[in-house]
């Protein structure tokens, strides 16, 4: 047997701890009782300790080697194979002890963080939250060692292969120069129409999820293959056959679980369509998480908060709650969801000052990587990049630099994903209407088959097959830019 | 580190890897969408495969070897130690591509049976079950080898640690000596009766549900440690401190889903009880699975299907379902679901000739093993033992030897364990009732608290500590016996 084909049954089984750890993961968020936390950690600590023994097996690395120099790979298997290594170099270059000690840091930070933002105690997490940084530091400077490159490209390599800080940088200037601009702009156009009222609820849960189950269908979910449940913060897991997709109701508004369904769906979409010759395989994965956010965003943002979709949801909506009047006509509803307002929050903010949250965050997560930052002066910097960047005041950590719980968690390096999801989706979603002018009259009716076509062939099926970079010039012409994202808010928000 | 507390370690993983696969399992008979049966299989498949290489390691055979030899170890921690080799045997005995050809017979064969009973098409299945009768053949043959014992006796033990032919002769014999006069007598008085009227539905299951969940809170059953859905076979699974219970709803019926509800509910409130401080070791888990199903029995045929259980329920029920009229008295509720009527069906079969039904296939299965039966002969011995046994012709396969799916699945030696279970229960209820002579009065105020309690230090608690005659002995001063059973049943159906 080759070596490289052992290498498939190596990562196969690998992929099937991961897709098991999954589920157990899906579980927690949303059926598990509170009582077996502790049970379910334990057996996740054993799925990553007998994950990680596998992937550090001296003979899987024998294998790589001697992978690497057989002949005869087709594209696709030398694609595989150069996966499994980045896969292999990820986790071999941080030591088990340190894995471990991050590990158990981030999950005590964790819990502590959900007590300290609603009582805006930063000075009692500080001490946590210090040393999940100074571990997180170790751990990436011995990847930046293993892949020669800076520690916190070593952790965007993480999250999104071949993501770059310096790619970054000119992404995230290009949107500072021209988004406070635009934001105001957007300001001055609402303000000059009348406010669009909204429909009023309640919104009883059983109809919002029997709505969002209708709209899921009619953009290709398929229930045999998959599931929406409930959980505390929405998410999308599972594997391709069987995509799991959560959201969260408030029966007082419909649009906020319905629009984050319609997220989660684009995110299932993506996994259900990845090339089915290559499942379990790292080829056969998604591309990264700014792919993965891109396709969340295209389906949410660009497809389905659009004058088109609405003309085809709205008459769905105003059934589905039996609502009635002005409120419920598709341009209303379009007004009144489609809005700028500038806030305090990441999670609540509108599509235009989004990057600018995660602008303010790239930069202080950045300079805390590189040392240039320290925990302690971290809330005063925010406050600071808050009034430059937004003209906010931070009245509080809580509503500060508290608001996430990526860092307690230990995820530095993930944030530039939601902006560079932002950017993908709009340049994506340009390059589909420009390739088939036929896939938003199609979203109009109801009909997502030709947009699903379109990105099956050009996103989807291609899972890990390309480089991030390569996949976006194969698919629109050219490398990722800011520009088709500035014509869409333009188009959007300042008509 | 000693050898005993590496083992330790090891056993912990090897109970987290188990327990995986139990969500796992769990997930897939209650809420995965058929589509994802066959990447399920896979995760499955490769958590078995890790498991058994984990615990076939040279290096785990050498620490038990050291433990064994090792001093000081306390009484738990060397009933710890001997269950550890008796997995360990169970795990070795058997050569890894025989567990892999009979996993592989079993789930073709249970597929081919899920179609081939309701065509009654025992002619289709014959080669498959003749496939996988040879395969577990072998397996018992290599497992008596290692345990010293016969062929099937090496099944039982799986199942049952310590369980031998010999005890169930002796017990089947006496059963069979007078479980045919008794139902008649069970028959007779029943006819001299008029017969009680049953509720009138239709029951909604959303009413069932509740009422369930009313009635498992008052047995005990804490919902933060464990969860109650729905599912085409009711089971019992998870862990200690999330315990999953199952069951089928139908609405023209709500009898058999509650009383469903309280047999698994006996399984949970067993694995919820077992030793704390012992979790996730093998003499922290449960005895066996007579001890097991005495459980399920014990709480469901000796203490809810009862007088006086029902003069506390029966006002809820009439309550749940807006009932009137005598059909809801709670003495006409007793006479309604206690009686004898002798079929075909095990599954369906009342408290009197369940017993029977497994004598049967324990005949006919220590048959098989033995070599004494070949597949081909299977229908005529079981029509031939239906007439004998129950007086009863076999109209056709579908409802005799093709009803089951333990053969097809490979589960030799597993039928016993529900007649050990029935009798166990009626054991170790009648002693606890002498133990405790406020139980029977505290049930009938729907408070369970006096009898858990007692089951709590003589059962649950004990774990695997005690061999199952030792832990019969304990807790009811003699050894696995008919006679309580017999005087239940008389006491029962004869008056």
């Amino acid at each position: 047997m080759s070596a490289y084909y052992q290498l498939e049954m190596d990562f196969m089984r690998l992929g099937h701890l991961e897709d098991a750890a999954g589920l157990l993961h899906w579980d927690a968020a949303t059926v598990m009782p509170a009582g077996g936390a502790d049970a379910r950690a334990d057996q996740l600590a054993t799925l990553n300790v007998l994950h990680h023994q596998m992937i550090c097996d001296p003979r899987l690395a024998a294998r790589l080697d001697a992978a690497e120099a057989e002949a005869g790979l087709g594209p696709w298997q030398a694609a595989n194979l150069r996966e499994m290594r980045r896969l292999w170099r990820h986790a071999t270059a941080v030591p088990l002890d340190l894995v471990e000690a991050l590990s158990k840091a981030c999950s005590r930070c964790e819990m502590a963080w959900r007590a300290a933002r609603p009582a805006n105690d930063f000075a009692g997490l500080a001490p946590l939250l210090a040393e999940v940084l100074g571990l997180v530091r170790q751990a990436a400077a011995a990847k930046a060692a293993a892949f020669d490159c800076a520690p916190y490209d070593a952790l965007l390599d993480e999250h999104d292969p071949g993501l770059r800080a310096a790619d970054l940088d000119t992404l995230f200037d290009e949107l500072a120069g021209f988004l406070p601009g635009l934001a105001e702009g957007a300001l001055a156009a609402q303000a000059a129409r009348p406010a669009p009222p909204r429909p009023e609820g309640p919104f009883p849960v059983a109809s919002q999820r029997a709505l969002a189950k209708r709209l899921m269908v009619a953009m290709g979910f398929d229930f045999d293959y998959g599931r929406l449940d409930a959980s505390d913060h929405p998410f999308c897991s599972g594997v391709p056959d069987d995509v799991r997709i959560t959201t969260r109701y408030d029966e007082s508004d419909f649009m906020t679980a319905l629009m984050g369904v319609l997220h989660e769906t684009g995110h299932a979409l993506y996994d259900r369509g990845l090339p089915g010759d290559w499942r379990g395989q790292p080829v056969g994965r998604a591309r990264g998480m700014g792919i993965h956010e891109s396709q969340s965003l295209l389906v949410e943002m660009q497809a389905c908060r659009s004058r088109g979709f609405l003309k085809f949801a709205a008459p769905l909506m105003r059934e589905a709650f039996d609502g009635a009047g002005p409120a419920w006509e598709p341009e209303n509803l379009y007004r009144a969801y489609v809005r700028v307002a500038p806030g305090l929050i990441r999670v609540d903010a509108d599509e235009v000052t989004y990057p600018i949250h995660v602008l303010l965050r790239y930069r202080l997560e950045r300079a805390m990587i590189d040392g240039r930052l320290e925990i302690a002066d971290l809330p005063g910097a925010w406050a600071d990049g808050m009034r430059d960047l937004l003209g906010l005041t931070v009245p509080d950590d809580a509503d500060g630099c508290l608001q996430d719980s990526h860092w307690p968690d230990g995820a530095f390096g993930y944030f530039p994903s939601y902006t560079v999801g932002a950017l993908t989706a709009a340049q994506i979603f340009d390059a589909a209407r420009q390739a088939d002018p036929g896939i938003e009259p199609a979203i109009a009716r109801g009909d997502f088959a030709p947009l699903r076509a379109w990105l099956t062939a050009n996103i989807y099926g291609k899972g890990s097959f390309l480089a991030t970079d390569d996949l976006m010039v194969e698919a629109t012409g050219r490398p990722l830019e800011t520009a088709p994202f500035r014509a869409h808010l333009e188009a959007r928000y300042l008509d």
